[in-house]
Order: C-alpha cells, then sequence, then structure tokens
C-alpha cells in the first residue's frame, strides 16, 4: 500500500464535525490519537479541523495524502444525514457506495439479542466505498474503513465516539500504521515535568547547559499549572543505518534528561506524561499511607484528579467538600472562633481544614484547600485568587499562602496543583518551612 | 484592511505546537475561540495545527489567507528559542523584525514592581514584524499582534496561554473582527441538550418533523453522556436584505427549537450549552433548597462540576467522597450489615449513602453514586460499568441501576451524568420509579 505521493514520513489527522468549529465539543479524539501514535514513535504531522460537508472533507483529504501519503480520520460515520465522510471517501477515490451485507448481519445480530429490530436509519452505516476494508467495531454500529491506492495513498476513517475510536485504532489501525510507515517515520521524545517553578525561571537555570542536548531539541511546554520540558531526537529519513541512529537517539535521551533533571532536583516531579495526582498517589501507596483531602474552592477536584486512577481505593481514604462554613464546621471540626475572627480563607482555617479531615477519617495523612476562586468573593485584603493550602503529615502540619492569576477554571487547577505539589514535597522529604 | 483574497466568510485557526502534535496538550483554545466566535456570528472554517517550524507556520498561515482573508493564530509567542510565530509572520509580509521600545519599558516596569530585573530572554518578546500593531497584554509577557495588507488580509497572533489569550480576544481582536467581517458572514445557531435518551430513539422521535426545519440544518451530537440537537441558520452571502433574512432565520430558529423541545420533552435539559450541573444548580437555586453529594466511583467528579459554577455555595451544602467502606460507615451512616450483605455498589448502599448525605449535611436533597469504574474489580454479578444511584428527595429516595459502557473515565462521565438528570427529574417532579 506504498503511495509514490508519499513524501514526509508521518501521518496527518482530519477530524470532521461543524461542532468543533462551533466550539461546542473539545477534540479530544485528535490529542488522544495524537498521543497514542506518539508513544510508537508515529509523527503527527498535522491537525485539521473542516465541517460537515462533502467537498471540504474530501479536499483536506487530498491535502493531507498529497503531503505525507497517510490520513486518519475522525467523525462523521453515524447514522444521520449530516454523517458524510464516507460519501467524500468515495469521491475522493472515484469509487461506489457498496452495502456490506456481513455488517448488516452483524448490526441485526446485535439489535436482536437485546430484543430489538435494527432501525432503519442504521443500514447507511454498512455503507461503503468499493474496495475499502471495513474495521468491525465491538463498541457501536459504525465499522471504521481503510482504503488506499498508488495513486492517492491510505485514508483510515473512524468514528467520532471517544471509545469506538480508541477501540479501533488499538485493534486495527495500529498494526496497519506499523507494518506501512518505515522506522524513517519513527522519532522519540521524552518529557520531564515540573512544578513550581516559572517558565523563564526554569529557562534560566538551564540556560548554561541547555546547548549541550544538541542534536537532540528541546522544548519549554506551559501548562497553566506547571512546565513540561520535552526533549526529541527526530530519525533521520535517510534509509541506511535508521536503526543505529535510532539507539543512539535514546542514549542521547537518557543522558540529556538525566543531566536536566538533576539540574532541576526537587521542581520535577515525573520522567513521563502522568498527572502529578498519580505520582502523589503512587508516593502514598509506597509508604503504604492513606489520605483524606478537604476542599473548599476546588470543590472536589483534587479528590477527581486522585481517583482517575484505578486502584485509588489503596490510598484515598476520604474525601470533604466543604464548601460552607457550615460544612467546615460540621464535617471537619473547624473551629467557630477561627472562621469568625480569620473567615474561611485563612492559614488558621487551612490548618484546621487538614488536621480535621485527617482525624475525621483517620488517614495518615491529609491536605486542605480554602481560597477566592472568583469570580465574586474578592476583597482588598483577600483579592480573587488568594488560597490557603495545609498539608498534615505525621507531627506537622505546614501551610502556604499563594494569589493565583486567572479565571475561576484557572484558579481552582492551579490551587489543586500546588496543594498536590505541597503533598508531594512533603512526602519527599523536601518541603521546608 | 479589507483584502482581495477574502473569498469565504469567516475566519480560520491555526494552533501552532509541537506539543499539540504529540498529544501532550488538548487544544482548549481553539475550542474556546470557536465558541466565542460562533457567539458573535462569526463563523470558524477549518482549524489547523502545525509544529513549531518556520516554513510549516508561514506557508499554513498563507493557505489560510488564501481560503478566507483573515487567520487567528495562537502560540509560538514565548520568549524561548522555539517560540517561531512571529518569524513566521515576518517571512510571510515580507517584513523585517523589529524590537517595540514602548513594550519593552512596560515589561521592565512590571518586573521592577515586583523588585525584580527582566531576564534578558524577554526581550524578543518585545519584536515584531515592522508595521505589526501589537496587541497590549495585561497578563503577561507576550503581547499579540495584527498584521494586514491588501494582497495576503489579517493575521492576528495571540499568546498560546489561555487566561492571556482570552483576555486579548475579548479586549482587542473582537472589536476588530466585528468591524472586519460584514453580515455576509454571519449566521445563527442553537442548541437543544438532551440526556438520557440515545441517539437512534431521538432520531426516531422526531423523524416526521425534523425534514420541516428547512431552510435550517439540523445536526445530532452524541456527547457521550447525552446527546445535543444543533439548528443553523446560515447567512446568505448576497449583500442585499441580511438584515431581513438574519431576523428571519432567528424566527425560524426559535419556532424549531419550540417544536423540536415540545416533541421531546423531559429528555430535554437545555436549551443553551450549558452543563448539566449548572442547570440543577439553578434549579435548587430557584427552590431555596441545599444538596449533599455522595460519590464512590465518581470520586469527587460530581462536586467538582456542581462546583464549578460561581455561587454554588448558595446550594452546594458538602460533598463526601467516600472511597473506602470504611468511609461509607463512619461519615455517611452506611450500615455494616447492608455492605456485608450487599456489598458497596448495591441498590441498598446507594440508598443508605444519599440518606446518610442528606442527614450528615443537614441538606435538603442528597444524591450518591456507588459502582465499578474500572478495569479491575468487575464480576460476573456486577461487571464492570455497574453502577448503582440514589437520589433522597423530600420524603422519597429513588434509586436506579445501569451497566454503563466505556473505559473507567467514560463509566466515571457517565455516572455523574446519569445521577445529576435523575436529580434533575426528581426536581421536576418527572422521576417515576
Amino acid at each position: 500500500m506504498s503511495g509514490q505521493r508519499r513524501t514526509a514520513p508521518g501521518v496527518e489527522l482530519l477530524s470532521i464535525g461543524n461542532e468543533l468549529l462551533l466550539g461546542e465539543t473539545v477534540d479530544t479524539n485528535a490529542t488522544w490519537i495524537a498521543a497514542r501514535l506518539a508513544s510508537e514513535g508515529i509523527a503527527v504531522l498535522r491537525k485539521t479541523t473542516v465541517g460537515d460537508d462533502v467537498a471540504l472533507i474530501r479536499d483536506a483529504l487530498a491535502a493531507g495524502l498529497r503531503r505525507c501519503g497517510t490520513v486518519i480520520c475522525t467523525g462523521g460515520l453515524g447514522p444521520t444525514p449530516d454523517d458524510l465522510t464516507r460519501h467524500a471517501l468515495a469521491e475522493l477515490y472515484a469509487r461506489r457506495l457498496v452495502v456490506d451485507d456481513a455488517w448488516l448481519d452483524v448490526l441485526r445480530a446485535r439489535y436482536a439479542r437485546r430484543g430489538m429490530t435494527m432501525p432503519a436509519i442504521n443500514r447507511v452505516q454498512a455503507e461503503h466505498p468499493a474496495g475499502a476494508t471495513l474495521l468491525p467495531n465491538a463498541r457501536g454500529t459504525a465499522p471504521g474503513m481503510a482504503l488506499a491506492d498508488q495513486e492517492r495513498g491510505l485514508t483510515i476513517l473512524l468514528p467520532g465516539v471517544p471509545s469506538e475510536m480508541r477501540g479501533l485504532l488499538e485493534a486495527e489501525v495500529l498494526p496497519l500504521l506499523r507494518e506501512r510507515l518505515r522506522p524513517a517515520a519513527r522519532f522519540e521524545s521524552r518529557v520531564i515535568r515540573t512544578a513550581g517553578i516559572s517558565e523563564a525561571a526554569l529557562a534560566e537555570r538551564i540556560a548554561d547547559i541547555a546547548g549541550d542536548v544538541a542534536p537532540l531539541s528541546l522544548a519549554f511546554l506551559p501548562q497553566g499549572t506547571g512546565v513540561d520540558l520535552r526533549l526529541t531526537f527526530a530519525g533521520s529519513s535517510a534509509a541506511a543505518g535508521d536503526a543505529v541512529r535510532s539507539e543512539a537517539g535514546s542514549v542521547l535521551l537518557d543522558r540529556a534528561v538525566a543531566r536536566l533533571s538533576e539540574r532541576l532536583g526537587h521542581d520535577v516531579f515525573a520522567l513521563e506524561p502522568v498527572d502529578l495526582a498519580a505520582v502523589v498517589g503512587g508516593m502514598l501507596r509506597e509508604r503504604g499511607m492513606t489520605l483524606a483531602v478537604a476542599e473548599s474552592c476546588t470543590g472536589g477536584l483534587v479528590a477527581k484528579r486522585l481517583t482517575d486512577a484505578a486502584g485509588a481505593s489503596d490510598y484515598v481514604r476520604a474525601g470533604f467538600v466543604t464548601y460552607s462554613n457550615d460544612a467546615k464546621r460540621d464535617m471537619l471540626g473547624v473551629a467557630e472562633t477561627t472562621l469568625a475572627a480569620h473567615g474561611a480563607v485563612s492559614e488558621a482555617c487551612a490548618r484546621e481544614m487538614a488536621e480535621g479531615a485527617r482525624r475525621a477519617a483517620r488517614a495518615d495523612a491529609a491536605m486542605a484547600i480554602t481560597g477566592v476562586a472568583g469570580p465574586g468573593g474578592g476583597s482588598a485584603e483577600k483579592p480573587v485568587g488568594t488560597v490557603w493550602m495545609a498539608v498534615a503529615l505525621e507531627s506537622v502540619t505546614h501551610v502556604r499562602h499563594v494569589i493565583f492569576p486567572g479565571d475561576r477554571s484557572e484558579v481552582r487547577e492551579r490551587s489543586a496543583q500546588a496543594a498536590l505539589d505541597m503533598l508531594r514535597r512533603a512526602l519527599a522529604g523536601t518541603l521546608h518551612g
């Protein structure tokens, strides 16, 4: 299936849907595919989004194929009339649409097993351009499809429902791509995740050694809640010696990651693309410790992030969302006098929340967050963004105070990250003051 | 600033950054801009993402300008060497980079106010192609810029940090675009959000009237947690009579929304793009009621969503994240015998969690979720995806049981949505059984 037009090593992604252009839906599919392909060393060279229009889809597919020979396209395979991707594919490759009777039987049998008759509307989901390979979808009614010729290259269509897209990519698409894309298309990258240090400060800390990473490339990725560093080794497109070069790339990456992360010390929380909450969870599990979380302004965000990880029940004993003063008093035992004298956004309240949560949940450690997320509730003394965080661990309760920039959602995200980072440093024994 | 090449009414978005192509970062900026422009009736015709490469950025900008005459580009304006967007802009418009001394003074003064010296690295952020208009950034060091000529059209560059991008778009870019794009570029759309009904069932429910919405277009948008319907009126590109047509469009939209939402009845939860949690919050506020939330498998997700809304403290009394059996017993008073006889994922446990949360928080209403989110923990009797949900309201506790498809994250999202929808229906008096 190698096409003469394949000029760049990698793939392009094409997302279909007016909802994406209207901002109604975040395109998490494209992000997920990109991350999954990156982990296989397959480069995504471009992402494009167009609306539900046959000509636009056809032309965007054609342009992507001309540039790199392989396009993965998501969306527009549903049963309703605004699902046009299969028509665009048929036009581009000049094929007619045919019905796959075997898939129709699969669909009818699935409905029958649930005691139902297949709605007539689903019949179009067995249609595909003649010559395309149907990729069976175990989780939904829209099959994926793959179509390739010498002139145009390979197009893969996947449904837009995330779980269906993921299942098909793993089972059907990755094996195809691993075979198709020669090692020349491969690259390798590593990430160094930091917390508690600004982009400019981070750049200055490593300024004298950043140039030494060549021929690797180094990128700074500010995340709003911290800064990631990414080191990339790009595979050469010369056919000879790729395997050797790729091995040398791994060694260079290992060396550069070790040197940079040594310089950055405790500000590094991970050498892989993993959430800080998962890192903290791993540290708790390693130490056999349990945690209680008391949240006011973050409203459950920290507990949600900690429990994103399977098996979090091993260390998350309990979370308290104490949005009101009454709840802080009743659930955590914050003193009425503390609330009256200092208010809920105060050092004393944060401290009592953490200690109360630890006591109430009979946990080994606890963290607490109380602040003004905005947009209302700010004052001259406690402007929007003012947040107090506390970590109770062993005999010490650490308390910290920050005024975070940003809107309500950003203040909440940054508070959650900063509090988790406090706990990380406390567990590592590197939190002072 | 009107360019001869402006062929399509609307704008294109261009996102810059290798991190987007590696799947390390979800492109929430493009989604946010698209939604904000849609609310102004300005169409986004295409979104493109390319990596940190001057030639790729330049060529993608040029292609977008050829297609529609206006491109908004985010990212690549930072102070580090991988920030190349201003260089691409200079190449495309054939201008040299010059330093804006006034902006340099602003930066230096900002650092000075904090008792610091501006890092030398930030100097490049005062560079821009000669003739570009600098758009001052109140929240960060990277200013936006706008550059237009007759031949190429208008390019707007914005920093990639979300809060900075948003501030600049509101203050500087929207006024520019409102003036530049004639009403011909305008369109109008409405959304009908549903919960608790599948896409196919929804399509069949409205099959006999769906055709009547013409000349409006109707799209089905499955969200994983429910299905949205979108109705769109596209403005005509004929110059004459646009105002009249646009008014007629609003009338058509109002009529179609009324007819479809009447047919769909209680399955509709909103006629605007708003989270179900915000709708439920509004119902609680209206009724002067308070809520307690008890979460096991969702681990804080429901509390987080409810408190995304400012002012949620008016109705969210407390949230309990009771991930362990001990926490369910200690914090909510779930009976030891219930846990022993039925397990934590059971009708009885969900019921006791809701009633216990209501009692413990002294709230008017409570909701509870307990289930197997996976990937581990499933059994033949209680497979992964098994979730029990309860809503305690007045003298009745409603309990419901669903086996959700999907991975851990999807089961959690769907459980949260289904439980919020139960509470919505209970508050509206339309939940039976």
